[in-house]
């Protein structure tokens, strides 16, 4: 069995690779998984998306219901470990009706890479049955947000930091690092920056219907992505955002 | 005038997304600079690139000598800029004699947003004369070297640094980050770092003919890789690589 992770990116079909689309076609079995915030919106764009790719020619396209996190489990990356294992079961168990499919393909939101639970999942299938992995990778948001943006993510011959909002609360701006890209933030965490020479790059609905984009001076542009984060949060009822966040330096006088 | 940045992968021509394909056939003009190491290889990689989307059908393809930079001028910082000037300059005289060319593409190795310096360039343009700047993003080196190996960039919700290799020869690893992907880096500068509980996975030539990966201990994979990427840099002519580097951390049990 040969199990391939195909990047998407972030929703607009045209995000696909010429990679993606071929592997896409060759699929005898095509994972989709409801899941998330905006299930049904995100689950329908998959199927758009394997629509756009595949005449109607005898891919199996097969939704599985994604098992929920336990909140009973206390610790984040113990219940995030345990939900890992429960995804892999749910895989094994859509599966197991086709013993013949060779060829099985995952479509992964962006790249199976970055802040994905996907690989380690097949880890997991891995070891309960022989099946060689394939990675092929897809656009990130981190990429549709700079290229929105037309913005460089590193400055000049700089690092770049890539961290949640969680890393970011809990450990603050580290040291010596101009540059940092923020996923899965829910809280707004910039907000508990002290934002005296910040400069903020938002992004939401990156590359999708709706995409949103604001940028300034973290001390302006913070508050009125707080509120405009909250409104149509509320409004579209789920919200998927990132943000680059640059500190101005005393070496690092251009972008 | 309309100018759009288009990232064109690392090399195989599936590595375009279908709105790169789609910016490339709509381009009047396209612009290939013919520069780097791998001078004439990665020239010629791009001319296949464009001979791949688009049908004879009058696009214009411009190559133009890309400057050099100068080793007269000491820093490292002025002398890119320095050299961007100079790029810059070259662009305006190689689109000077078509006047009436409306949309004019400039293909990009990986993503415009990565460490490259065509966003820069572009901007000392739009000083020079009013345009539209459009950025289309493109498969990075980073998530190329992910996919080949099928690892995650990140552990479980922690973050992680794309840096260089003199940034990692002049500041070492930097504290509460068990993540470095490094780029650019002429020195195999992992040789200056305490190998104990670091292990690498490295690739050269991501995504191209004579790909090469390896992976391991640092502690063993280090020298194999010092190696190795001589070697080969002799017999090519040129090399292009980049590692991802991971540390142990008391916290971190599982990938
Ligand atoms: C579980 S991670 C998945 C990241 C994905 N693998 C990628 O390559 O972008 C989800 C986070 O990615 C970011 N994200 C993904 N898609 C996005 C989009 N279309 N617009 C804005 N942010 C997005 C948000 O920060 C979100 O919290
Ligand atoms: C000037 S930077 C350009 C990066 C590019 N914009 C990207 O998105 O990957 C060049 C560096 O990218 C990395 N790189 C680019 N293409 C590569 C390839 N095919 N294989 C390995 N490394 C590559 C190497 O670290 C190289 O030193």
């Amino acid at each position: 069995m040969e199990l391939t992770l195909v990047g998407i990116g972030t929703g607009k079909p045209d995000h696909l690779t010429l990679q993606a689309v071929e592997a896409i076609r060759a699929a005898d079995l095509l994972l989709i998984p409801e899941k998330g915030e905006g299930k049904q919106e995100l689950a329908d764009l998959r199927r758009r998306i394997v629509a756009g790719c595949v005449e109607d020619d005898g891919v199996r396209v097969l939704s599985f219901a994604m098992p929920k996190r336990d909140p009973a489990v206390p610790d984040y990356k113990t219940r995030v470990k345990l939900w890992h294992d429960a995804i892999a079961q749910a895989w094994l168990d859509a599966l197991a009706p086709y013993p013949e499919a060779r060829k099985i393909v995952l479509l992964v939101w962006g790249d199976p890479a970055l802040f994905d639970s996907t690989l380690r999942v097949a880890e997991r299938i891995r070891k309960a049955c022989p099946l060689e992995l394939k990675v092929v990778p897809g656009l990130t948001s981190l990429q549709v947000l700079a290229a929105s943006h037309a913005i460089p993510l590193n400055r000049l011959a700089e690092p770049f930091l890539v961290t949640t909002g969680r890393h970011l609360r809990e450990h603050g701006w580290p040291e010596g690092i101009d540059t940092l890209v923020v996923m899965l933030d829910g809280e707004c965490s910039f907000t508990t920056l002290d934002p005296a020479g910040v400069s903020i790059w938002w992004g939401a609905y990156l590359g999708m219907e709706g995409e949103i984009l604001d940028q300034g001076a973290l001390s302006e542009a913070g508050p009125r992505i707080v509120e405009a984060r909250a409104e149509t949060r509320e409004r579209r009822g789920w919200i998927m955002d990132i943000y680059l966040l640059r500190r101005e330096t005393s070496s690092a006088s251009a972008p």
